[in-house]
């Protein structure tokens, strides 16, 4: 069974022994001829794979009322593949969904790791650090790089722990993050967890 | 006394009756004969004054191990003027720096309203919404606009409260901040405090 998540930048595909990621703006799904299971947060591409047969939308599967409009698909799969968890998908933004009991609480959305370090040098050129992903939370910074580092990780890493339930990362950054979430447990697979549960449930 | 803080984008007078801002790019402060006593964080702008025996420089008044090497003049003198408390000073960065029994125990860079509001909308143009400063802290968001809100603001609200201090607020944004920090107090000439005490301590 062939899986593809897409995104704004990458189509990401799994399958049985496969796993690949394609760039937006350079492949064309007409090229795969096999059925392939989807879902999509990136509008356009999704307009085109309406025109491919073989491609099958896995959003429309998904009972949505429990969610709200505009949430990322996504999302939507990850908090269904959870039962008690804080969800963190460290993509070009940050999503954190919290799902206590197999019920959605809600989520919010924090820049990523590269939007992040641009936003800090665009304010000034003092601020133009790598993260320092080896931080020590427990101690207010005293120097420029972990003033920074604490400022974007600190806060995330204080209200995500505020929640009291097993926090799960995902996403492409999911392995820079996971240094200072060390409660954290790393799932790569989740959104094809929960794609390949949805199929199960739905199909 | 003419008190004068100078930042990125302007110089800001506080006389004793009056306040008053002049953009960087534009004023000439060799038109202003008077004594002014001044911090700068404007290295471009430093380095002119030094050439005006008028415009004294209270940077230099300070005993900086108690800081560090690169730390903003303007978040010394915030911290110079207080003794128990969190001062969040929200300009076009948030600085966040704590002093217990007046000692600075470290501090943090957060980026700014404005910069924070280009982050989400260059992520993507789904997360393009005003910050809504009126967001229920209590409550995880359940639509995009109030996601991205919690996102920014609720992580920096929860870090900030976990130093159990009394919160001051200052910058040309504290009063969008304020709506959401009940807790702190809103101190609009709180460098220019610390200015007037380093002037009658040092001089």
């Amino acid at each position: 069974m062939l899986l593809c998540d897409i995104g704004n930048t990458s189509f990401h595909f799994k399958g049985d022994s496969e796993n690949y990621k394609r760039d937006v703006a350079a492949f064309n799904p007409a090229t795969i001829t096999q059925k392939v299971y989807y879902i999509s947060v990136n509008q356009a591409v999704s307009v085109k794979l309406k025109q491919l047969p073989n491609w099958i939308d896995l959003g429309k599967k998904i009972d949505k009322k429990k969610y709200y409009e505009t949430m990322g698909i996504d999302r939507i799969v990850a908090v269904e593949a959870c039962t008690n968890a804080v969800i963190i998908d460290a993509g070009s933004a940050i999503t954190v969904d919290v799902v206590r009991d197999d019920e959605f609480m809600g989520g919010f959305i924090y820049p990523g790791v590269n939007a992040m370090q641009k936003t800090y040098s665009a304010i000034s050129p003092a601020l133009e650090y790598a993260f320092n992903f080896d931080l020590d939370l427990e101690k207010l910074p005293k120097n420029s790089q972990d003033a920074i580092s604490y400022g974007f990780l600190k806060t995330l890493h204080t209200e995500v722990l505020s929640h009291n339930l097993p926090i799960v990362l995902t996403g492409g950054d999911a392995h820079k993050i996971a240094t200072l979430f060390k409660e954290a447990r790393v799932d790569e697979a989740l959104l094809f967890k929960g794609m390949q549960e949805l199929i199960v449930k739905k199909l």
